[in-house]
């Protein structure tokens, strides 16, 4: 019998884990996804720039959440013995990574939206502070308690903020902060003459196209892991993201005037719109 | 005693919904996959037609299965209450969105089929029509028993028709229906001069690779994962559809007479031709 | 009670076999990493060659490991009926199918090395001696114990040699391999012109980033799913493994002279040296 209570438990925390990570795993993929999609997007002379800044804002991502960003959100630290770390097969470690590769998404969206506007020294400054600082901040407020809004939410209104996913948390922060970055950064050099707009094509649609679907496919593990273990695994919500996915390629498809580029942001768009509610 | 009990059944209903979930993710990457395939071998200027294709066709086929081809083959439909479609961790929507991912394959296959000879519009349409009643209706009779044709077959001759991971129900319809819609649509203009076949070379070798590629990674999930819960995965599976990946490619380098885009098509026919047996 | 046990016996053995499954097709995803890295990083006219190597290789391996090189490690062979290999579902098939994958990358690492040296058939017979003969000697002395170095070892030093996931037994061997063969071909044909060295410039920047990204998502499955069953998978080897990438990124972009090819490289130098300790 307590052999027996001892192997469940070792199934559930080994299960935890095994789960977890492979959110982590899906999403840091997303991060390839990222790259491509951005590569495909700007003019061919930036693509390489493009791929050297999504892989460098994901190394000063990581650095800057593991020593400072994650204990602002969730007062947790990792300088501690192994055998602390180790406990429940290292959980505590993998939800952080899992954390991360949210949080490192931030500089990804920015980057992606001020593309072709920024030298790369100052973008990866930024990148550390947002990671370290900013982002945490809300973060921790929303998904942490951290500040009271939430309790006082509930209190005032009978709920909190709901984002299961990261919606706001994560998509609309990114977008908000790339929005302020485009405004301050102004148009890209070239964008008008005599004062009309001069199109830039996407430079490569393959490419493009590879990193929507990487984005679409790690995106899965994005929401369904945002359950954080096992037990909370829900069809629902990969169904309700297959959904999203599906209704925002149909609705670019339909008012996308055959833009091939419009297209393969549709199905981006439908999965950012559902992580919140899913 | 209860509580064990209990948790036991959560780790098999969420192991199982994870186990199928992983199916349907990898699943759809190869839809990716087709289309990266397709972009590789279709000429230059067919390329991005291709990408917007695959997509397109995933979008419709999903809705086509969902409101009616799935209702066809199992006679199940998703118009419930949450709370109904929660149970068991959502099992059965991740158990529809692991069998969409096959259905919607079907098209793959024909587009690629009669890539460069087919408009847009009437393509979807097709699509349309095939998800939603033409395959459902053979995969209703051959994995769930409709019409009693396996029931009749196995009294008849003590065996019923056997296809475990869709060798015929899938990859074969599939082919069937692009060959029937290849004599249709007769030759792509310009194939023959003076009576004389020209070559179409491949456009674009890394990509017709990297579809490769993603197929056969994703195809450890077709065959796997078609055992539908945990308790049923087999290594042997698994094994099978690698030592037919192999000898496939082994085939292809010793009679592809080093084409290289018939070198990267010998796996995937391997692995078509395991789906049944394996 | 009994059937309490057997459902959890059920979920053990099932649970590994997923477990190690996906590592098996982790691994086997990063050997289109190595193709691309190899594609991006060699002249234009070579990529289609790189390509074909790699599949090749891959078929040629398993043949290899599968009839021969296993036996010489593990004293395991597959000649037997399909009932005794499915036992504990077929576990024992899929763990050769995760090792395989290692075994596997010898000839892709040094094909990296040997690129645009080496004729295509010497080249699969050297793969076939190097994966049925002198890797699975190697591998069974560090990690099955043969031929007794490693209880030597032991006894005359009080510790192993320790290699957790193949810092030296995969990646080390195939580096000595491939230095060794680099010696043997010699320079590549017009590499020198009047004693100076020529540049050969990476022919396509974004193929070798998604070379490099591949290998990086991947490799979780290398060094995770090294522990071989969920009961002993480990958060700590994740983050381990995580922290390493991220270094090596870190150092690469600090000495790497905006090279974005030796960028995208330093995660992988980063990851190899963190295999054998995680």
């Amino acid at each position: 019998m307590e052999n027996l209570q001892s192997a469940v438990d070792t199934l559930i925390h080994g299960s935890n884990t095994l789960f977890i990570l492979l959110g982590a795993v899906m999403v840091l993929a997303m991060h390839a996804g990222f790259a491509f999609l951005e590569v495909g997007t700007v003019r061919h002379k930036n693509q390489v720039n493009a791929l050297s800044k999504i892989l460098s804002d994901f190394a000063v991502s990581t650095l800057a959440y593991f020593f400072v960003g994650y204990w602002i959100s969730y007062g947790v630290n990792f300088l501690q013995p192994a055998a602390v770390l180790s406990h429940e097969h290292g959980y505590s470690l993998v939800k952080f990574f899992f954390l991360l590769t949210f949080a490192a998404a931030i500089p990804a969206i920015i980057s992606g939206g001020i593309a072709e506007r920024a030298r790369f020294a100052p973008q990866m400054c930024a990148t550390a502070l947002i990671v370290a600082l900013v982002y945490p901040f809300f973060e921790g407020i929303v998904w942490n308690g951290n500040l009271g809004l939430q309790a006082w939410l509930q209190a005032r209104f009978g709920a909190s903020f709901h984002d299961f996913a990261g919606s706001v948390v994560v998509h609309a922060m990114g977008g908000w902060l790339a929005l302020t970055a485009v405004l301050l950064l102004g148009p890209r050099n070239g964008r008008y003459r005599d004062g009309k707009l001069v199109a830039f094509a996407p430079s490569n649609i393959p490419f493009l196209a590879l990193g929507s679907w990487i984005l679409i496919v790690g995106w899965f593990g994005f929401n369904v892991m945002s359950a954080q273990t096992l037990q909370g695994v829900s069809g629902l919500v990969a169904v309700n993201s297959l959904m999203a996915m599906v209704g925002g390629t149909v609705a670019a498809l339909l008012v996308g005037r055959n833009d091939p580029g419009f297209l393969h942001n549709g199905p981006l768009a439908g999965l950012v719109a559902v992580c919140a509610p899913t």
